[in-house]
């Protein structure tokens, strides 16, 4: 009668258990390196995404008037959120502040597969240092995430990259040239066929000829990065290849450098990133899109009105890493799992509720009939629940002051006295009654 | 430079620690009783809440129209969501379907003291079950909630009335009377002078002396609702007067007796309750709002299309529930926390980045220095974060082969060999190199 809105989605049970198996993982390796969660609204004035994301998210807000006359947007990303919040508090926070969360966002977009206009989000932030250590730090966690998910580097790759290389360069070409134009042509370069590149470079200022030097000095490997800095000259390049190679060597010490492969042609989308940018793809290729990515954002906090605050971040999103987990044979089982099902026949509701209540206080995932139901029904329901052990609470059995425990695997059944149950035992299986 | 948008609301880390344990407490103690997280969009069709909601809830609807011409609106509750749902799947779930989900939700009304436009609330329901004990498990679960979060029978009381009590009181009344408009009345009849109850109850078809003794039989005690049955006379009173009393009976045998009062003048504001409904509320009167509430509604899935699937759930949110638990102290500490803080004093960043990964592998919270600071920024900060111990690991020490130990509570700081360290200890502390 009703139908759900298109690019939405509905999460049942034994999905969910999936995905929360997911989420709590992703969020328990961040937890471990100090980063701290935090809530954060689904809307903000829509005036914040106009003035300070790239034209395409733009494009694609969910905004409209409220009744009040705010012209908002529902969030697209966090990261002009935690700008603004940065900055309202900016004296009072310690620094470095070491921020996550995971939340759904929204943007219209054409869903497909990996694409949905409803997605969740894990964003991890540092603010506060300049250092890269702190660059390193994020591609640690990202790499632990995926780790602690039952990946390796057989799995999974960090495409590194750096904007002032890929700004210091296009400076170095004589003319008028668009930069951020041609960064977001870079971006689409790996989507798009080369004439059409080279197109769109073209039409952020470059000749043809200029498109094509371009284009081979990004193919370098990492040592060639020297040849940059000759090309160019500069001391922008000079030191934005240092900055790069001293965050692989942090990458080094924190165990994670061989995830990370230099590839210049990533860019990432946004106009907000100013240093290190990194994209992680499924190493198979099977997954053809970037899995997320993340990077050094130096001049947001300063644009949002703040004192200058360089930043660093990545964001994984369910959708992209659900591929990449299902790709690689780790995504869990999608089932639901249940400790005891309490069974009642006849009129026992006293004694199994005292038994689920105590089952419960030592910590199990306990249900018990609520809908009056025959025992072969009570029987199927626990068994589509998934329960360990059944607890048979009957009246004939309560004569004798016992109850029955059947063992969902084996089938094996043992009396227990009533009295006894579950007494001293937190998780009592059959074999302790026997 | 950029405002929040009003009634919305940012949490920083340490009331966000807070919140998580809050979080956390609710839904484990809803686990325990085997419901199943699902999760759920934030939008849906507009017309969902237009045909299923009160009109209140309607008059607050964040709705817009979309990119594509949809008139879609933000969800301001679950239920009409979760009926959507059990109504696209009813065939494939086992009954009974016990769900829950924790989300934000929105509505546009003027904020006050625990209210929000954007509030998050835990949802928590039974689909498929007519019985008494499912409105029973319903009302256990919640107390077990309170009682798990701190609170006892001296903080908070659960106001249980019956829809159908009211209905069909209203209904032995002479004359047209608007059913839902009457309990609309009553379930503002707390927070209005009586004159102007009464007044509400005539505009809903009732003469001045039928509202007077409407609002005499609501005052009952537990032991006089025969004379509601006497009054009425009807089938349908009878019958709602022994669910509701098989319902407080189950909640004898569930253990929660104790914090159920009957309060017939308890409506609840939504037009799809049918059964049992129930406010809670801060025993001693200081947090003057109902806490949370939930209820009965048989009719709602049919209404979506479905089969006749009976219904009964409720809804704690966070800013009652904040206020209730503040009020009886036993609001969590607003504080973070951090296991180890490894500092670094030279160039010895691959051996503590080694030891920090080391006791993160052990499930421990690890900060360690990103940001090139002094020992005593660093101290600070390590202060700041609340770290159990520091981790010294200096260039002088190393050239001993060790590390220093410090005790942050005490100050006191011990040497350890830096190839024990961690060494099999999963979480350290100062005594074990003493």
């Amino acid at each position: 009668m009703y139908e759900r809105i298109k690019g939405f989605r509905d999460f049942y049970p034994t999905e969910m258990q999936a995905r929360r198996q997911v989420f709590d993982e992703v969020e328990s390796t961040v937890r471990g390196y100090g980063f701290r969660e935090i809530g954060t609204p689904a809307m903000e004035d829509a005036q914040l995404y106009i003035d300070k994301s790239g034209e395409e998210i733009v494009d694609e807000l969910y905004s409209f008037e409220d009744k009040g006359g705010r012209h908002v947007a529902l969030t697209p990303e966090l990261t002009p959120t935690v700008a603004r919040m940065v900055v309202a508090k900016q004296q009072e926070l310690s620094k470095p502040i070491k921020w996550f969360s995971t939340r759904p966002f929204w943007r219209y977009e054409e869903p497909q597969q990996g694409r949905f206009r409803e997605f969740y989000q894990t964003n991890v932030d540092i603010f506060g240092s300049a250092e890269p250590s702190a660059d390193a730090e994020i591609l640690a966690v990202a790499a632990d995430m995926l780790r602690n998910l039952g990946l390796d580097a057989e799995d999974f790759e960090f495409r590194v990259s750096h904007r002032d290389i890929l700004g210091g360069l296009l400076e170095a070409f004589e003319g008028e040239i668009a930069t951020q134009q041609a960064i977001r042509a870079v971006d689409k370069s790996a989507k798009i066929e080369t004439a059409e590149y080279h197109d769109l470079l073209v039409d952020a200022g470059l000749s043809y000829e200029q498109a094509r030097e371009f284009d081979d000095l990004l193919d370098v490997d990492e040592d060639e990065l020297d040849e940059l800095i000759e090309f160019a000259g500069t001391d922008r390049i000079d030191e934005a290849v240092t900055n790069l190679r001293n965050v692989l060597a942090a990458a080094e010490d924190f165990g994670v450098r061989e995830y990370c492969d230099l590839s210049l042609e990533t860019a990432r989308g946004l106009d907000y990133y100013t240093g290190v940018v990194f994209e992680c793809f499924d190493s198979t290729g099977e997954v053809s899109r970037a899995v997320f990515g993340g990077g050094r954002y130096d001049d947001l906090i300063e644009s949002f009105g703040g004192q200058p605050t360089p930043a660093v971040g990545f964001a994984p999103g369910d959708a992209t890493l659900s591929l990449l987990l299902q790709r690689a044979g780790v995504w869990p089982e999608e089932e639901l799992s249940t400790d005891y099902y309490v069974l009642q026949v006849g009129d026992t509701r006293p004694v199994a509720a005292r038994i689920a209540r105590e089952l419960r206080e030592a910590g199990n995932v306990v249900e018990t009939d609520v809908a009056d139901r025959s025992f072969g029904a009570q029987m199927n329901y626990a068994d589509s629940v998934n329960a360990e052990t059944v607890v048979i609470v009957g009246e004939r059995d309560l004569e004798n002051d016992e109850v029955t425990l059947k063992d969902m695997e084996s089938g094996d059944q043992v009396q227990a006295p009533v009295s006894e149950f579950p007494g001293e035992h937190d998780r009592p299986t059959i074999e302790e009654f026997e």
